[in-house]
């Protein structure tokens, strides 16, 4: 398994998908598509740590990095998903510098963290995990409100923090948009972005956000995002279900 | 999907019924047997969230409100509920004005609350979910302790609590009285009870309750309750298993 | 656990009933009720394999006879299903004697039948279980067509059929009856019905049959059924359900 | 619940999807995507009776026609299957009129067939059941071996078999060509299709087939196909999962 | 089903065993094994609560004692749990007093604590189960920081903790130790192990600690420990695995 | 994936190990424990196909053989099995020529076989998969009876058969011996395994046979079996569970 911040650092980006499909096959199919991570969507996907093992265990059948995204700042279930071999959290609305760092503590053993003794199937999977956790796991706090928003640079301060994930949809209606594409796509909204990226960036922090489609996708790469997640499952289902209703009818 | 307030609005009352078993096909055979909503109970009920989709999944095949009880105030999981597709919350143990309103936060999108946007499966079922959020959603606070029982008027006045949910059995061991049947039946709790609903009834909020069977739902229905749950699966299998013996007993 | 023989012996009847529902903790409901004997229904139930595994589970908490009902006289299933602990085979839709041979075969390990050596679960659970196994495991042929009327005595004297159990649905249908209750409780039926019970019990075997609760069942075991099934899972929660629902319509 | 062939009566034809991924909220996905049917693919697919029956459930809560294509001949799992409430047989390779009379068989009540008596899903989710029961439910064999060419008009001979779907891969390799899509389009295998879906046509009954995507789906309605199959799950996920590859390294 | 007090009372000591590994049927083999109680390690382990109901299912099939450790000290988690029958709690990492108290009142029912009631699987197990609850339940508290170290007093002397178990391995890091067995068996850690040791008994509570194999578990008895954990399931699923390949390799 | 005939051709033998509990992550660390393949037994095993595919997900994230024993000549299943990424068959129970060819028929396409075609994981997992399948897949026939004893020599001429596998249990009782240990090491089995060993060698083919244990592992290799199977799960977790047991009690 190569980890991902190796993966940038010779590549200088990776691409990402998420799943919300609690489904190990499904899982397995999308390892084999050539993303670099894979991240289970434990917010809004349809995902709880029963099913997260099976998918896990689906994902370590290729060479990519099994990433969670943690629906709160809850250092049980992370630690809990680190001993289950996850290398990645991204973990959803940070919003100051205190919640940086409860995440840091909650991914890293002392001295740096508080995360409990026991990486049950971390260890069987990596030779070494203990002494190379810090190599193997990426760690990105999101930031997804207008309070996150102001403090992004005591955030990105933060040692132990790999990475900034921006959610465009929640800092929109913190922002007072509406919900949905509606808001998410207002000019504020992507100079906050920009925003965001730049400090990250100046922090020397890996920044990621999510792009619709492949397309998308490359243009925040050559925006400066070395971190892009293309979609999940049910968008990409959806796309070749309509596009062949639509064939069937034109032609 | 007939929305609950929409189905109290048109006949005065609605009958509920809960699942502590983990079955699908329970739930479907439940789903179709003519109560207005089902409600997973993840508070006392055998039902995780990787089991609570399943069942879900069983109760859209039916005109049924898809409900769940949640054991605690926790955001994290009523957002991932909402999601899923829920379309009712009762939470467990509300004490407070604060703790109603953070439910209401957790349950509802900026400006009103702060709900993460993602409604993965929610926005499949339900066409122009997020715009008709507020009506497809009901919330219903439980009370359940003296502090709830004195709080109860500021509670009731909290935009978006949508109801009340009278927890008798907690209620009565938070007066000092014994738990189980023994002491929930005391004319003290009964006196609270009527207090709850009727403070609930003032504000113009929905009252609920649990029946242990259909006659004495008509009761509370006759008392005033608009939204009453009739028993469990647990009790309603086991009234018709020991019913057979006796009647194989009494031949 | 006390072999369904055995109860025979001390009670002169036993009771039995059908799980068509795959959930473990509604078997495990229904094994406290007092039941003798829960007969997994693998040919019209809801129940693989997989399944049935993670409901004898639940079965094996309490001291109640685990059986199964086989869609086929299907050897690889019947020996799989003994391995895994099951205690009683009731084999759908025996024609002849010949069946009834191999359905005894498939039981019993040589020199008496052909069951392969491995009882993994079963004799985790039972000491001694090789050497008890005729003793431990209980054989239903059942009877439901015209071919298996006209074949019962010799299906009868078939050495390791234990009992004789009466499908009278089928067996309606196949004396050319219309499907459902209406061909069922012609009387035609029951004589057919009637005539196996006394070719049984000449024979010195058990004979079974369904009663849709437990009055009826009653009236089975005065006639002289001594395996008496009442109903099953869905029809029992349908009960409930209906008389609550009915109940509070009344009041 | 439409059924297949009042569908096909109405509108000519009908779009098939094929599920080989055992995921309950994959099929809802699917079912919500505007196709006619969905097929469980039980043959080549990853899908045992235990997730059949939570994918089935998955599929009743859209108006699409639920449907197996079961490996083999067996009666028991088609039985089984249809008490779920499958309301399509896809029998994979059917060589002659004995095989498609003994399909038939499995799948009609008396005196039609003898296929056992107990809808437990299937009555639970269809009033008049058991009526209805020819109506409902749609029977294909499949011919996909050079046996089944030659006895293609003693198969649509046998009254019960509703339609012949062509399998051109197994016919293909039947017919001495490699397998994959090398041989599966050789024009003599073409020739052998257009003979089967002549005959098919000629007998009154419905033709069906696959098609990889939407266009060629259309092709196939015009060549007079009523029941065409557009694809899989794992290539509509794959197609857009490389798409996106391409898309995102050609920005 | 003996109580773990009951069981220290007669015989001076318990050996249990942790479960990571979720499956119903290795908890029952090792339910069969001897050992006195089985800790579902909800922690470290690879289990979650939906795959926990299935391994308690496992483990009621004996007479041995269900308990958890739980990853944190979460009321509604302990709750819950123990409704589904659990009887004994091993909460991870409690500090100080206010968290035992914390502890205790999660786990027993007004007036001692604040359970709330619903015993669905419990009381279903048990009679009397209200009653007994106390007696039925053994509650420890983990000591593994040098919090809890310094407040191992304050800790043991709330009422309604029976035990102290010490996590050595978290201990050790939290003196700033490196992680692993290299900083666990520092004779620091021995020493702070010793002194838990003496004031838990000294209080008159349970001492109870993790031992590698059976060896010195028998140590750790004759230490005065009460309470002996031998290993898990994984490290005895390697133990052999590993072994065999030796004396396959040295023969 | 290295397969298992290119193994033999290396190292002269290989060591297997036996699955029969349901778990996919014991699986994954069975997988990571050195043995060159692992077979499912879905024979005495409690695996059903719903539950082999979670295990044969777990066994891809290593190179490891994963097989199959499969408790019939079942050609559905075994080519389900097949498609799903199986590349051992052991097949129970082959008695003759005729069986044996069966067998070949089931696993390979034509011209050799009548594999139906959809190798829906299998593909996923290996490049070319069609093409190389004879090299992927390894056949064993097992000889486990009089009958099969007596025509080993045209049962190991089949072409495509690749091996025998020996069952000493099912012999012993088919020459007359009493089940169980008892018969299993009777001389007379010895002598008909030592036929069978020989027979095997003399066409070319890989012999097969189950060891208690690591060191009559190294016995048969010794002995000229290339395939040898060291015991299963079960015995393997009871092994270690016992002998803490009885190293704790003699300590």
């Amino acid at each position: 398994m190569t980890p991902l911040k190796e993966r940038i650092a010779k590549n200088g980006h990776v691409l990402n998908f998420y799943l919300t499909i609690p489904s190990p096959f499904l899982a397995e199919i999308v390892a084999h598509a050539g993303y670099d991570a894979v991240t289970l969507d434990m917010q809004h996907g349809l995902i709880g740590y029963d099913a997260a093992l099976s998918i896990l265990t689906a994902l370590a059948t290729v060479d990519v990095v099994p990433m969670v995204r943690t629906p709160a700042l809850d250092p049980a279930l992370v630690m809990k998903l680190l001993d289950t071999g996850v290398l990645g959290i991204t973990c959803a609305n940070v919003d100051d510098a205190q919640q940086a760092a409860a995440l840091v503590r909650a991914c890293r053993y002392p001295p740096v963290g508080d995360r409990s003794f026991g990486p049950v199937r971390a260890a069987l999977l990596h030779d070494d995990y203990v002494a190379r956790e810090s190599d193997l796991l990426t760690v990105f706090a999101m930031i997804e409100s207008a309070a996150g928003l102001a403090n992004v640079d005591s955030i990105a301060a933060i040692p132990g923090i790999d990475g900034i994930y921006i959610g465009p949809y929640d800092l929109a209606m913190s922002m007072g948009l509406p919900p949905g594409p509606g808001g998410t796509f207002d000019p504020r909204v992507d100079a906050a972005v920009e925003h965001i990226l730049q400090r990250t960036l100046a922090a020397g922090l890996i920044a990621g956000m999510l792009a619709p489609d492949g397309k998308r996708a490359a243009q925040l790469v050559q925006r400066g995002f070395q971190f892009v997640t293309i979609s999940n499952d049910v968008r990409a289902m959806q796309a070749t279900l309509a596009g062949w209703l639509e064939d069937f009818a034109a032609a």
